[in-house]
């Protein structure tokens, strides 16, 4: 990043959610590696869209396929301290959702980390699949996490 | 283990299975986490009804669940080289299967660990959830693993 | 189990700890992989330890390795709700501590994992690697989970 | 991506690494998830720098630490075929190097996903810690990769 770029803080979020760090998401190096963040990002979307949408997401029709992801890593994590996850929605589009992500832990204001997940609904199966409409529930549950 | 087991070796086993390991299935202290060698277990079995029973188990009615694993830890494994899992079938039940299990690493002989996986078919969602026999694909896929 | 088997209750527990679930914890079954349930065990003794002892148990020259665990599955598990661990110590040894734990999800008292979970401690490297007596700061760690 | 987007093939990666999948990759709708992705790029670039670097690089000094990932998920993966992950080196700085990825299941000739990895290498315990340049056994591994 360049030095004079502003990182987001905990209260750029709409919502914080915090996850428990496991004992074997730190790898050889003793720091939680770098493949875990992104389940703390799966985890704080799907979350949050079962919890606040008043529908399991899982039973809809439509479901949200995860199309593109990505993390920019700026301090180390450790277990076991637990990470809050800050959640943001940059673009709610007619059929795909792009969250704004950031990590932290501890009493440092400055994220450990920044991502960016991309979900598109799609319904049917096999060669009938195709994109859809973010269904209300989901669009309900994203709508105050617009940024 | 009593100093004169008698440990299993390769050529105990029906089948083996090769699986590669990962970068974060080490954790701090060097070695594959202890959690990483019950997803050998898991993988070894499944791998083998998927491909041996003519069948995407998956879509089967019945439901193989876990009933009971155990695993004792002998020797560590490291990343990046190749694990083989040795799969035996100790007990076919009229619903259920004892697996014993050993995973090798390397030119030892000597098994890095045992294990003992139970499957217990189920059929039914919730309530209705009861135990059903091995349905029959799975029962050919396993039977010449029984030793 | 037996039927007239009594399960243990959260009251049977010196320590419980809360563990957020994951999302990918789940498999293609809809419920927690019978994998992840170890992890759950790992994350609980290892954070009772690091947090209990006054010391950052990973720094120490005695190092706990698993020798052995088992698991019996009781009850499905789902995300996104939390999971409690009980945690007691059944044995103390010169140089090994057996744990018991449970898993408890929701409002239900009955639980929805046992588990064992052996640490035996060892100090040095390679071929001078041998048993070493608990360190005192585990040993203190852990006395009050004796059940 | 656009329409009429060139994909990357097999044949345009100077290496090509194979790793078995496991069951539990697959998350509850039936494909690997996402964050596992990331597990098959992570153990596809430290895999290849262990085995051509000619040294355990876990042992030197210096430390390749991730600055930043991303993927496009293009296709579903499944278990239990094994992934190709192809390797690529899109720059070699003095002190960074930058990955191309792409994953290929079965005999499909189009990437089922597209990422990219950052290593920065670092050397140093916290205050003290700076970025130095890529060790020379992990440069001699990753020329050939060139692309």
């Amino acid at each position: 990043m360049s030095d004079d770029e502003t990182l987001p803080r905990r209260e750029d979020f709409g919502v914080l959610r915090r996850i428990t760090t496991r004992w074997a998401d730190e790898d050889v190096y003793g720091h939680v590696n770098n493949v875990t963040y992104y389940s703390y990002f799966d985890t704080a979307v799907n979350g949050h869209l079962i919890e606040h949408s008043g529908v399991d997401t899982r039973t809809l029709d439509a479901v949200g396929v995860v199309a593109e992801t990505s993390c920019r890593f700026l301090r180390q994590l450790r277990f076991p301290a637990d990470v809050e996850v800050g959640l943001a929605v940059e673009r709610l589009g007619t059929s795909s959702i792009t969250y704004r992500i950031a990590l932290f832990q501890g009493e440092s204001e400055e994220p450990a980390a920044l991502g960016r997940f991309v979900h598109v609904y799609v319904a049917g199966q096999g060669e009938q699949r195709a994109t859809t409409p973010v269904p209300e529930p989901v669009r309900r549950a994203v709508e105050p996490l617009l940024r």
